[in-house]
This record gives C-alpha cells, structure tokens and sequence, in this order.
C-alpha cells in the first residue's frame, strides 16, 4: 500500500473526532503529522551512501510504504507517558528498520519467496538475493545505531533501555523465535495455544514492543506500565488475527502482497482454526481488552493509543 | 580449527614469556583462561530453548570453534585500561556473535556458498537455509541483549555506548558494507585503495570495533583511546592480508574452510595485488604500526594485546 493517509482511519470507530474532557482529538491529524515525521527521519537515517549498492536496497526496503503503524504505537505510547520525544522518534524509526529487514527476509525464497511487497517487487527480486540479506542485515544493525546517538538529547540509561527492549522483541526469544516456529509449523496442525505462541513472537512481540519502547521514552509509574504491556500484547493478537482474516478476505491489489499465500503454503491460521466469522470476534474481543487495559492505565490521554488500535482491528489492508 | 589454544601463541615473538618490569606476561595461560570464560559465557547465553530448532542452530554456530580473537581483542583492551570486567565479557561475547551470524549468513548459497566452516558443515546445510538465516538474524539481535542486561553491574551509559560502537562496526559503515563492496566487486580488479576500504570495512570493522569496546569498558584518556583505534584499524588490516596469504598457502585441513576459494571466485586480494612476498611484508609492516601505537598510548600493560598482534600475523590458519 501507499504511504498515504489510510482512509481506514475515517471509517474506525475513534478514528474521527474523539472529544475527551474539553478537547476534541481527531486521529487523521495526528497519525498523516507523525507518518511525516517518520518518513523524513527515516529518509535521513537510512543514507543512500552506504557501500556497494547496499544503501540503495536499505532505502528501496524502508521507505515510501507500509502503514507505520509500529512507530506510530511507539509516537502514541509515548506522549501517553509524556516522554522524551526525540527518544521517541529514534524508537519509532528503529522498530520501523527492525520490521522492515524482517520483511526482506521473509520475503526470499529460501523463507517465503515472495515477489510482489507493497505492490512492488521485493527486494531480492530487484537486487538479487545477496544483496537483500546483506540490507537486511544492515537495517537490524542500524536500528540499534538509531537508538544510540552521541551527545546527551537521549540520556544513557534511556538509550540501553531502548536497545534492551528492541533486542528481545526481535531476537530468538520474540519475533525470530516465533519466524523458526512458523517454518517448523508448516503443514503441521497447531492447537489454539501454540498457534498463539506463535504469533505472540512472530508479530506481537514487536508490535508489543513498539508500545513498551514509547513507554520506555518516559518514566510510566507500575500500572501505567502494566497496562501498555497489556495493551500492547493485545494488540499484537488482534493484528495477527486480523491478517489471517483478511488472507482470506481480501484480493492481493488490496492487500499489495500475495493474498491466499497461507492457505496455499498450508500454514496455521486463525481462520483455519477458528473459522472466519469466530476469527472476527476474536479480534473484536482482543480490541475490547486493549481498551480496557488502557481504561485502567491512570493515563490521562490514551485518545491516540484507543485510534491505532480501531485502526488495527478495523482495517482492510 | 578447534577452540584449543593455538601453537601459534609459543611461536609468536611475543606469545611466550614478556618481562614488563619485574613481572612476567604469559599470552598462553591468558588466552587459555579467557577463552574458557568465553566459551562458558557464550554456552549460557546462547540459549538452547529458543523455539523450532532455533536454539540448537544458533548454539551450532557459535559454540566450539574459532579462534576468538575478537573476544580475546575485547579483553586485552579492557584489561589495558582497567576495565569493568562484567561489561568486557558481555562485550566479547556480544562481538562474537555479530561475528558468528556474519559467517552464517556469508556460506549461504545466495553468498560464498561454502559447505564446510571450521571443519564442520556449514549451518544451512546442516538446518537448511531459512533456519540460517533466522540463526543469523536472531545472533545479531542477541548480541545487542547481551550488551543490555538489568540492573546496575554494567552502567547504562556504558550499556549505550557499547551498542553504539557495536553497532557501527556491524552495520553499513562496517561489516555490512564491506560484504556489499566485495560482492559488487567479484571478477573487477581494484585499486589498493579500494581493495585497503573494502577490508577496513569488511573484517576491520569489527576488529577496531572490539579493540573500541574494550576500550569502552574504562574510562580511556583520549591519548590512550586514539593509540587503541590505531591498533585496532592496524590489526583489522593485517588480519586481512593474512586471510588472504592463507588463502594461497595453506590447505583446506589446517584453515578448517575452503582453501583457495577467493582465487576460484576471481575475488580481488591482497595477494593477487601485491604478489605473496610483498603482502607477507605488509603484514610485518602492519604489525609494527600496532606495536608502535601501543608503545605511544601511555598504558602501563599492553602486553596482552602485543601477544594477539603477533598471533594474528603469524597465525597459520
């Protein structure tokens, strides 16, 4: 899809005007304002100077597409809290690098061989296949470069909590770890249970991460942390619930990648464990609990965490 | 090649016994002792649980093999200039495994292709190539958790700073860069210029980048921290040219990989450039540019990282 405002954001239930106390919140603002902010610093951090044609792939991996919707949750976590927004920034554009090299990966063909991402060829069909795996390499080393400037606009302990929490949502016991159980999974029935294991890592470790690393850019007291936590592992759910929904529902020019792939790879999913109809619920009930999680945060203004996550449950793409 | 302690050590004009005043250095209970404590840190930390095999491919690539030089770099520099110990070991183990995954990731078919890596059958051919590649991407981001434990035994800003180095030395600027230059290189000649930049990224990234980090676990003066980067840049280098001698004269057997490969892949080398004597005497050359640095860097013992200076260029495998 095209890095333009999504028009999901008109039709989600709090993406319109959300008025709280004597202000109105409206979420197309704050989400096309934030998404510019990021598409100009990632721009910046990912220099096409890099040797070799890799700077070139980097680029052609991160920018111009994706929803954003990690440094968006990161932006929104944040000014929950109240915290450091260049942090912020760093954070967001950092679990942004760490979410695109996962998809260049994925996207080879010794994992997914996948052409067509975001309606365009992946990257290892435009650069060849060395090539993708070295920028992918390059994107997970520069997030943790982003998160680590010189100078003191981000202090220290802020920087090492950052990476901390970065490292685990990515590697072996998050994201990586949910990637190795997917390709062990194949073809094999899951129960309900491991299914979500699976995409507890897979997808949710990182989206969950996405919230804790805002969280991270302030100093949130217990509950307030707790229930990021919370909603930032629902979230994680209802995502991953939703695109196998819409792996099924949804045409691959919509979805601008292979739609059907799941089922023709005989991967696991909600839907072929669920079924379509209880697939939806479920993503409704994981939104219903990430709203109340944040109910009971003791934040005051969670406006922009409510929209991202209608925005989630209720999207088309 | 095994993990045990290298006969290099008693032939290296520094690797036996050193009088630095009234005391006496001996690189080979040093490098003994240091390397069981690596390798009994690397086989706790690289954990065996990660799910879909994950664990076992990882532990497969980092565990009982290579010289751990960088560790050992790690420690030496450390030890220099008084350094935390916690961190350094932390540190030493964090650059073995962005070492460890670079090799992964390089014997993958799309890559260099090789089977054969320290004697044993490549990761991707013992757990296929998408589990090498979650191997690889899962080291990288278990590298950067290393570095950011809880609690206070490692200061946040040492934490931050050691990310910051690592993941400079890792990235685009770094290693990755190098392996795109010298992909984008393959069957075109290069000036020694090009060929000196392709290296200095390459493998001598992650060289000056341990020498650095060692650093970056005391509190070096400027003074010192210049003649320890000159060192490490120094070393990079020289290890580079040996692999590239070696590459010409050793066998198959006593370099544990592939013998002659750069030579079948029409790589540029220090050797076809320079011819095998005059790279053996660049090595030399480079060796006393290390010692000199050293000898100017007003730290009281260097003498563990003259021993590893030495094992580098007169290694024979």
């Amino acid at each position: 899809m095209s890095g333009a405002v999504p028009s999901q954001a008109a039709k989600a239930p709090l993406g319109g005007g959300v008025s709280v106390g004597s202000e109105t919140f409206s979420f197309a603002p704050w989400s096309s304002g934030h998404r510019a902010a990021i598409e100009h610093a990632l721009s910046r951090w990912v220099v096409a100077q890099a040797p070799g044609g890799l700077g070139e792939a980097m680029r052609y991996a991160v920018l111009d597409g994706g929803k954003r919707l990690r440094p968006l949750l990161v932006m929104a976590a944040s000014e929950a809290v109240d915290g450091n927004p260049v942090a912020a920034l760093r954070a967001a554009c950092a679990v942004e690098l760490i979410h695109a090299y996962s998809l260049v990966h994925d996207d080879m063909p010794c994992m997914d061989n996948d052409v067509l991402r975001r309606g365009k060829p992946t990257v290892h069909v435009k650069y060849g296949q060395a090539l993708a795996l070295l920028a992918g390499d390059a994107l997970q080393a520069l997030a943790f470069e982003l998160l680590t400037p010189e100078g003191d606009e981000v202090p220290g302990v802020q920087q090492a909590a950052l990476c901390r929490l970065l490292a685990r949502a990515a590697g072996h016991a998050g994201m990586a770890g949910g990637q190795a159980i997917d390709l062990a999974s194949i073809g094999r029935s899951l129960s309900e249970e491991e299914l979500r294991q699976m995409h507890r890592l897979k997808t949710g470790a990182l989206l969950q991460g996405s919230v804790m690393m805002g969280a991270a850019c302030g100093t949130p007291d217990r509950r307030a942390a707790d229930a990021l936590s919370a909603y930032g592992a629902a979230m994680g759910l209802a995502f991953q619930v939703v695109d196998d929904v819409l792996d099924v529902t949804a045409d691959s020019g919509t979805l601008g990648k292979t739609a059907g792939k799941d089922a023709a790879a005989d991967k696991p999913t909600y839907v072929s464990l669920l079924g379509l109809d209880r697939s939806r619920a479920y993503a409704q009930e994981l939104l219903q609990q990430a709203r109340t999680a944040l109910a009971g945060s003791g934040l005051e203004d969670t406006r922009a965490l409510l929209a991202l996550a209608a925005m989630v449950v209720n999207r088309d793409n």
